[in-house]
């Protein structure tokens, strides 16, 4: 089976693509056409991950999407983490941070039952969250070290523990561990990259929340070859459009994203 | 109905205890001869709450041992919550950390789907956290602020950020927002307590973890009249004894459990 970093590389390289989809999927927002279905949100999934596989190098579904609806919403997140072709990563957004026989549990839960390549892990209880993930050959977890909300400054930017996590992660090896750099933290994002030169960056916060892709491409890339970036892009890619034409629309906003960041390379 | 507050207010003057009977039902742990059920954790959750209920003043079940099942898990925790009596409050051990529609979807899952009292909080991301949880009334949040892992040193001891993460709990009401704090951290428990003079503390670490009940009932309670804690245990009594009597020998290490406690007030 191939790795995350396989994976993400070859996705990558094959689409010429650096977004990352996330596939925020609330049941509450999904097109009026799709809740006839038995389960909607798998249905939601599988339309847009077949409209978009060749312009992405990674899906990113939420976990809070589909716990908010209960145990059919589980099966939804089933259902299309195995639906995606296996040359695309999959990252869950889930943010866990516990230790322990807990943290073991979440691991094999996402990892061996769920199946997907990635995690993204908040980091604040220490090195003890990391370790029961490192038993996973080639499966990425993705640490949160500066996110793009406005309160990052209460406690991430206090006393530059966002600085203290980086360093951290740039000990560790690049193909298990990546960092969650927010795009709107602009004046920082050079500073990670200098902090954290070969480690893959998860970016969100682009778009609504204020970041650009400019600044990204200017001050986050490792280099034009090798950029070791994923750009998130969730709702304004997959309710683009509530029509029965969802999945169309979705891939053409991928596409020009895809397309937009390209430019830069 | 009544708040987290209430409900716990009642349950502990009610059962006489400072109990937090952590529901940590790993699937993988359970006692063989409930293998045979249709839904193995649920039954077990059943037994087990029937058999403490009279012992306790919360039950914290554990999401992470419920995802690790599956769609069936996550069905054995929607049971597990709507048989808790409902003069006890409910605690999901979940330590989420999101913002914006993210933890709204997560606050909606969890409050009104699911129908827990309270959840526990990775405060990480800042005060952003917290906003989509005040709608909810009645309920409260659990802020991860000293934890008792060994690595806790590495971020949250780090530049005093737990003394910061104290300081900002205390400005807020304490019958919304509590803090987490480990019973391992003995040299901590007096300062954390004089930073929240009337915050709860959910106490996690006594027993394998090295902390102690003793130093907790010194150093962590507001006032013998109103301690303002909840000391948990979770496999040290529930899988007390893995044959057919587990719920019984549950209740007799839970009741041991509480009499030491009540030993000191």
């Amino acid at each position: 089976m191939l790795s995350f970093w396989d994976k993400y590389q070859q996705a990558s390289r094959l689409n010429k693509s650096l977004v990352c989809l996330g596939l925020d999927s609330d049941l509450n927002k999904l097109p009026s056409s799709l809740l006839k279905e038995a389960n909607p949100q798998w249905i939601f999934n599988r339309e847009i991950i077949n409209a978009t596989q060749d312009k992405v190098s990674c899906y990113k579904p939420n976990l809070a999407f589909y716990l908010e609806a209960g145990p059919k919403g589980l099966q939804a997140l089933y259902q299309t983490v195995a639906h995606v072709p296996s040359n695309i990563p999959v990252l869950l957004d889930c943010k866990v941070g516990d230790i322990g026989n807990t943290m073991s549990s979440y691991a094999k839960a996402f990892f061996e039952d769920l199946g997907v390549d990635a995690i993204t892990v908040n980091p604040l209880m220490g090195r003890d969250v990391l370790e029961p993930c490192q038993d996973y050959s080639g499966k990425m977890i993705f640490l949160l070290t500066l996110t793009s909300n406005p309160s990052a400054i209460d406690y991430l930017k206090l006393d530059s523990l966002y600085q203290r996590i980086a360093n951290d992660i740039a000990s560790f090896d690049h193909t298990k561990v990546g960092a969650v750099v927010g795009a709107t933290q602009r004046w920082d994002l050079q500073l990670m990259r200098k902090l954290m030169p070969d480690t893959l960056f998860l970016i969100p916060g682009i778009g609504a929340q204020g970041g650009n892709v400019a600044d990204v491409m200017h001050d986050a890339i490792r280099d034009k070859t090798d950029p070791r970036i994923l750009i998130n892009s969730s709702r304004q890619i997959i309710f683009a459009d509530k029509s029965i034409h969802f999945a169309a629309k979705a891939a053409i906003v991928a596409e020009t994203l895809r397309v937009e960041i390209q430019s830069y390379l």
